[in-house]
């Protein structure tokens, strides 16, 4: 059945590997879905209405593969990528999983893993590469503590930097025109996380050497875990052209990593989020990063899959609704004045009333209220 | 403009003088509304449409007053209620506003200052049954600390039920026929609030001399505030016969008391609350604790007690046509068995197939996005 | 190196066999120590000073065992026990880990895991009585929603009580003798749990058929998880003689369930805990819910092990100092006044200066900073 | 009584007038402490020994003050100021009290508010160079949102830059030779607050016409309330060359702004930023951003001053104790390795045991348990 809220290529709809091919383990119990073949996760992609998949290096490519495995895999999903119409617009590399990560990977104390790190960094790009991928994640999951004790933290940003301008440099050198998007997260798995939210990571990009070539891929459950302001963040990096890719799902702040469906948490916040890209023109993926509830089997996954793309389709239409709405474009309207700040020597010397522009009721409660009522669907 | 979600008195929409008479002063600011007469809120909320108004004693009458002032204040009062049709179903008194109470009305370290603060308490309890309210909410926003080493915390809870039990006596003595609602919070302003949560003092009315006598008032921003769900601590009071009265706001989770207009931070979890309690048939005031932002003159308030109540109107709506969705109630009747645990020789001798019964996927995705959908309008 | 801090079995420190064993699973990365036996685990516990370990009913005995094994396993279990002088004062069931529980065990929607999972906790009772366990704890980690629309949180609350109603039978039909210990969280493995807080098992105890069998296990980790002072959620248990067992670890607010060494996160709130416990004379276990960082191999499980006890130690001499302080004391005994409260026509006619009961400072800032002191050692 | 913990001028102990000059009001309550002159202020800091004194422009000349009443005040303040041996290090501006700053200074909607605020600012600075300030703070605790409808967020960021840039070019301008150190904060008084972190401002300021006059402000309490690490947020900082002042309070996480006494709330968390202020030999002042508890009169005041900079004292005497312990410093050095990644063609071609390099035990247990006990003076 078809309608309205169906997804179609245009929409740049995108879910990693892991996203759909998740099995449900979490720190209290063991897996509950069999294991989703990267192939066959193409395939329920397609099925259900996706533009693109992306993935870890190690979604597709077992870590410990011999390089002629590696090369018929690559291949072989290349070709199921083609076979369903599915793009990859991003890859990453995932240096969290292996017990040679549980000190982080580039700002680990370790030389040897720092290098690994790299190295197996570099091979993801490669693996990027060829299939098809302009954009390449960073997400630095283990790149903190659990006891400040065991290293000074401007050591780690140091060691961080030196990483991130060795792979420009990779890339540069390969011609392989990548460019990065750093993820921030607050904390989980590890007590905290270096560059705990997106604004860190804007930050931390001024002071690398290809900072042109570096932006961020905010993702919505991290910056909520911290009951920070999703879109704010995301503003700010848009606004600074550094909004290079985004992580779609949902999150109760002050939680574990919840990775749920799109908008199924607070669908207001979600609202706010879609009309932002959607009035700017974000023209980048919508890149899902969530998973199903462990109670669900493949045909929950599947359910999951559609409504993460559905309700993004539906609160796209709800933007439209509120810019047409005309008493609230009246009452932005009446509340907002554009001009510049006057010169300085103008400007010294203006008289304010302080009185008179305290008094004015701003309506912003009838503002918020229309706003609920459009999302809700009763105008 | 009068329509489906257009307030009536059997909504049982209360505010309490506090909410709609809030001035705007914060931490970092200092009032932006000028003084709302008690008699004049009443006029306001009967104008938008409530059913009842709540107050603290010295909402209506000052902490100062003559004996006659405080008789002519309420007869006013009781006159202006009247005059618009506006019932006062519930009564509370401040026991935090006065520096006397700096250190805790009930659990103060001083003898002298918990004497008065029940004194104080016995009036407002007077002028409440002046007033006609059957329900009394006791808030104690300030049992707390910020030191624990200020006072051992069992003797705070000693103290508390000395207090409470010292007040049913007099309710009993004077025929007053109160029921007394307690409001859990967990912090401010006190840096910790003895009775964190609604649970707590459903725990501790289990050890008072007239436990029936006393329920509780749970407060939407106060649970969400210590990120809880709210509607699950809702549920245990009223399974326990303990939900005595309510208070509906919004609040996002891990910040500042923001007694925001209900439904406004997140309208999901609003959702589940309304619909637990139509479900229930909970028939007590729907009262609203909250306050119009800091940005609003009075036009901005009665938009903000309009939309507390619109809001609330359109998720019972929303509520109605979720319990009649059959592809819902098909997924809810598929999930669900009810029978009972089989008596002891059966069940120690019963056998179960691990593995089948957890195959079965629950599709609680789908039955979630169908939530979302039915929220958002779009069936 | 044996001093003043080093533990003894008059402490009654325990651990459960899921804390020395924990191999650093995460959502995000793979176990990174080997399997450690249970005997072994035994042997290592009484290495560090231990005086006993606690059990869910699977660290010991796999979920499939044959009767005749686990007959075997538990025979050997209780010779290491007494080999190494190490008791089992508590044991508990595993309702989490094995997928048929995804959706909860005594509030799943299906009623054939509901009864599996009562079954299940019956015969770990019976383990746990071989082993001579007097405190069975229950936490209901599965027992909760990622979408309230899979249940009626009512409904969720009466399948809890007939259960624990279930288990208290068995109890007093085979004259097991057992106290049962609730533990809440608020959140994780689900969205939201059931029985968020100590609190809301208080007020759910209060129901149930043999409200004096049943008490509650507060966990630092899940009280703080919500931002809840834990002291105070420990002192209502305590003063309504319900504090049937504790979990100690430590734990940052606000953040994914992390076990960290007691202590470790905020030495503070952990001081004023060892207080109130030493203060009443609580003579439970000290147990330790918590495990080593993933960094670590089995000597780091050794050093979080004696790391908790030491920390204990550390703290409870602190406790004995601050008792003993001249000036604190005096600071005490002039903030306190004990009175109770006059009777009533004393109370109503009673006068109070107001403004000089206010005036007064209160000297909380000097005793907070005396007790920064003590704890710090330089006083 | 003086010791090794008593402050001296080269510790550069500053307060704000309003921390000790705050007067205890609150949401839920009115003040509890009489207006303290500034120049009594001063003399207050003199007597604890603090070094300097910060000032909003109208914690010092009213808002409403003539030209004439501006200059006599900021005289005999300055006059106060020496006699007391008392510096100026920072000043800044208020743009937060008064109602006509209700929906933000800098961002505010209307054109006029932002010029007057500009307005303010300037003059502020004014005064701020007639005392000596350096460095002039601006926290935008008013630039934000309670409903994102209001505004786009990106246009946020746009008013602030040409607010900052406009600043930066009044300094140029006049000579002034002002640092500008921009504090973030995430919530409260407003819902949100654009520039929520530390973060956030580091990637704002490297967007502005004037970066190198633009640095941070940090306030331990404003990203605590985040749940944030905040020693990472001040070495990132640091390490940028932005850290231009600090406040230093304390706070627990998920809550309202709590400001308390340095090193009361997690005095471990505060150990490590002491010692990473003195580790990097941080020569700015060390501020104390923060007020008693409203439990105290003028006394209690002055204990809460003292108590900041003794414990500041205490837990710099451990961070040299920290790092003269050999066990300590030689854990660090076995977990180190500080070489450099290789060149490409090397680190391509380079084979890693990835086995290996995970099997070894990091002993961060121990490293942190010996931090405790440092910490807590038992070593």
């Amino acid at each position: 059945m078809s309608d309205q809220f169906t997804p179609r290529p245009e929409h740049k709809f995108s879910f990693g590997l892991w996203t759909v091919g998740n099995r449900g383990r979490d720190p209290f119990g063991d897996v509950v879905r069999p294991t989703l073949a990267p192939t066959d996760a193409v395939a329920l992609l397609a099925e259900v209405g996706a533009w693109g998949v992306n993935l870890h290096d190690n979604d597709l490519v077992p870590i410990d593969a011999s390089s002629s495995d590696r090369d018929r895999i690559v291949k072989e999903f290349r070709s199921a990528c083609n076979r369903h119409s599915i793009v990859v617009p991003m890859a990453t590399v995932n240096l969290f999983y292996d017990p040679v990560f549980r000190d982080g990977a580039f700002t680990s104390n370790d030389a040897h893993v720092r290098a690994y790190a790299v190295q197996k960094t570099l091979r993801a790009m490669d693996v990027g590469v060829e299939l098809g991928a302009k954009t390449f994640v960073l997400w630095g999951g283990r790149e903190g503590t659990e006891t400040d004790a065991c290293r000074r933290p401007d050591e780690a940003v140091k060691r961080l930097r030196e990483a991130v301008d060795y792979l420009c440099e990779y890339s540069i050198d390969r011609k392989y025109g990548f460019r990065f998007a750093l993820e921030a997260k607050p904390n989980e798995p590890r007590g905290d996380i270096y560059m705990a939210t997106t604004g860190n990571y804007l930050g931390f990009i001024a002071t690398l050497a290809h900072p042109e070539m570096v932006g961020v891929n905010p993702e919505v459950a991290h910056e909520q875990m911290a009951g920070l302001n999703f879109v704010h963040a995301v503003a700010q990096a848009w606004e600074a052209g550094k909004l290079f890719h985004i992580d779609l799902n949902d999150q109760a702040p002050g939680r574990y990593d919840q990775d749920f469906r799109f908008g199924s948490a607070n669908p207001k916040a979600a609202f706010f989020l879609v009309k932002f890209l959607e009035d700017v023109n974000y023209d980048g993926p919508r890149h899902f990063d969530a998973h199903a509830y462990r109670t669900e089997d493949y045909d929950g996954v599947r359910d999951f899959a559609r409504g993460c793309m559905r309700t993004y389709l539906i609160l796209k239409e709800r933007a439209q609704r509120w810019n047409a709405d005309s008493e609230i474009q009246g009452l932005l309207a009446s509340a907002k004045s554009d001009s510049k700040l006057p010169p300085l020597p103008t400007l010294l010397n203006q008289q304010f009333d302080r009185t008179a522009l305290a008094a004015k009721g701003l309506a912003y409660e009838r503002l918020d209220q229309l706003t609920i009522e459009v999302l809700l669907g009763v105008r």
